[in-house]
């Protein structure tokens, strides 16, 4: 038996108890929980964890993650079966859960406004109806991606605007969105929208998203239908899911929404997230933006996406779009924090744009938790190689 | 033991043999085939069909499409044990495979014009990137339904451009779009594009697909990001899967690309499909669609939605955008046909524009067979019901 060490000061101690699905050598993937250092196989709790993924534990509901989050924390507070203890180091992680539909929303008012300045300079940076509702479009499910898978460079069509005719190759302009994303336990019958305050009831967890992005096919390919192919070749996600259940010492009040949401988008008490990223580029951070700064709350977002009847399901994943907060240093994605490429930032002593061949980006985060704890995220991670 | 008939004539001939999943009172969906006014449990030919759903064949590849087809023809052709033969108006029909991600291209050339004068009366009807690549999008995987399931009257912000604020409420511009779907049978791996010559070895077959649409929710909400709320309520597709084998004399010549497309959208032989869609308002055609008329090819949507190193995954489905033909009776949407609701046509004798709960749409289309047999799709048809 083992009696797993959680130091002062570890981001994950009793207090986060994040789900990931995790594999030893020889052995087919299954749910864990994060403790310390180290992986507990969680079909010591109960056989639902013997799943490749996390999707059969979150449909069963709030109430069920509640009382087997009570079983974790008692299991691992006492002495562990050794055969379940396995070090962090030595598993490999997958992707925790099968994602249903993608969702990616613009919720940060400093990222919208900056993108506006980017991609209209001609126009108001923000578009008449961002204050009015959480702008969003659906994404590719499909290749959402575990953090740790490389990511090849994408081609497709860019146009430079003193071209006549697209021309076609590897991306110059790829770039991350570091963001904050939402996995639905429980979902909605089609017709059913979810209220602003029956959020709790529906989202089981916290992931971060790297949201990678060519610029250059992006600008080219998204009028008037929106992003699809700069986008849609790889999302990395973090391979912890971190229970709602673990943030409520995170929870703060959002900004100020003026003009007033419609009812619909209001909650008895607005609350957004205290979650701190750090995004680190071959090594050296060069943001740290603040999720407290989002201008529209992970419930609004829930129950947009469903006021017009759409169904959520299990697995559903919503991000919050790119954290970005007021201060250059807060940026969540290179093409803001560069200016367009403009103003180049240092990255190990030279001076770096947008990502070149071989760059690895990690984003992490870190929220408090009770008693002056912090709850860590595991972190998201991914390198670029040379197009195909 | 029956012989099934299938009269001169019959849209469900032998030529034909569309799957889809069916169940009878007191027994599990599986997978079936129409044969004339019959279906035929196939469970008859391979375990592989009592599956709910036609992913786990449709995943085993090209090959054994081709093989499975011919026992179908000869199992058909004979005598078939009555147990796995009913009358096709006395199953239920359920949605055929299970949707991975949901793709809407934006292909003809006639709607996107249209759509264009509609949407953005001051500007070029045609974006510049529009002769370019196949503009497309993802949609709601989630809300893909079965033809015949009602569809609730979404709500949402709609905001006239005289007032200064959106409001909430009913969509007073709810919309068809008759689309034709291309559903994928075998992916292919993130960071391996589809060529545009290698179609027939993904894509497994075809379905009918209405995109009902709330215009004055998509209007508001869709810029920068594209259509969401006003597309992710319902997508309906029809019930049977037209196989791509069944459709060898229907493909005909592409109109003219001009300019001609960047070489990865190039086909060896470029064909498009000679489906002739009709649309019935309450039982009154008011539109007869022709596929023919499509400016971006089938295999060219799949090429370029890969081209970026995107996975693609058994149950995939992309749609073609609405089809409108260059006359007026040709016109795909609601929107299009009323000219955004300017021009009412007349449907049982009265001046309709939008649709009104209780209308119910149908779409159907047939296409050329060999020795001048005619294909039958089956129709997509959704009833509208009052905005809860």
């Amino acid at each position: 038996m083992t009696r797993i060490a959680t130091p002062e000061g570890s981001l994950f101690g009793l207090a986060n108890l994040p789900y990931g699905v995790f594999s030893t050598p020889g052995t087919a993937p299954r749910v864990g929980v994060r403790v310390g250092e180290h992986v507990v196989d969680l079909t010591l709790v109960d056989d639902v964890f013997a799943a490749p993924s996390l999707n059969p534990f979150m449909a069963q509901g709030h109430a069920r993650w509640v009382q087997v989050r009570e079983q974790i924390r008692t299991l691992v507070s006492g002495d562990v079966d050794d055969a379940a203890v396995h070090p962090a180091e030595s598993v490999t992680m997958h992707l925790p859960f099968e994602v249903a539909d993608y969702v990616d929303f613009y919720a940060s008012e400093h990222h919208a406004s900056n993108l506006g300045r980017l991609f209209r300079p001609d126009s108001a940076p923000l578009m008449p109806n961002w204050k009015h509702l959480p702008v969003g479009y659906h994404g590719r499910a499909g290749t959402v991606v575990a953090s740790g898978t490389d990511i090849v460079r994408p081609s497709g069509q860019r146009k430079a605007p003193s071209n006549g005719s697209p021309t076609f190759g590897a991306s110059r302009r790829l770039d991350i969105e570091a963001e904050v994303g939402f996995v639905v336990g429980t979902g909605s019958p089609i017709g059913t929208p979810v209220g602003a305050d029956d959020f709790d009831q529906h989202v089981f967890g916290v992931v971060l998203v790297n949201d990678w992005s060519a610029r250059d096919i992006q600008a080219w390919e998204y009028v008037p239908l929106g992003p699809f192919l700069g986008k849609s070749f790889a999302t990395s996600i973090s391979p912890w899911v971190v229970p709602l259940l673990a943030l409520e010492s995170a929870r703060v009040a959002t900004p100020p929404q003026d003009p007033e949401p419609l009812p619909y988008l209001r909650e008895k008490n607005p609350w957004g997230l205290d979650l701190e990223l750090t995004i680190s580029w071959n090594g050296q951070i060069v943001s740290r933006p603040p999720y407290r700064e989002m201008y529209w709350s992970p419930a609004q977002m829930l129950a947009h996406l469903t006021v017009n009847g759409a169904s959520s399901r299990t697995g559903d994943l919503y991000a919050s779009g790119t954290v970005s907060g007021p201060a250059k240093d807060q940026r969540g994605a290179f093409i803001e924090l560069t200016w367009g490429g403009k103003e180049p930032v240092e990255v190990n002593g030279e001076p770096r744009t947008f990502l070149e061949d071989g760059d690895e980006v990690s984003i992490t985060a870190t929220a408090p938790g009770p008693s002056g704890a912090r709850i860590g995220f595991g972190e998201v991670t991914g390198r670029v190689l040379p197009a195909r």
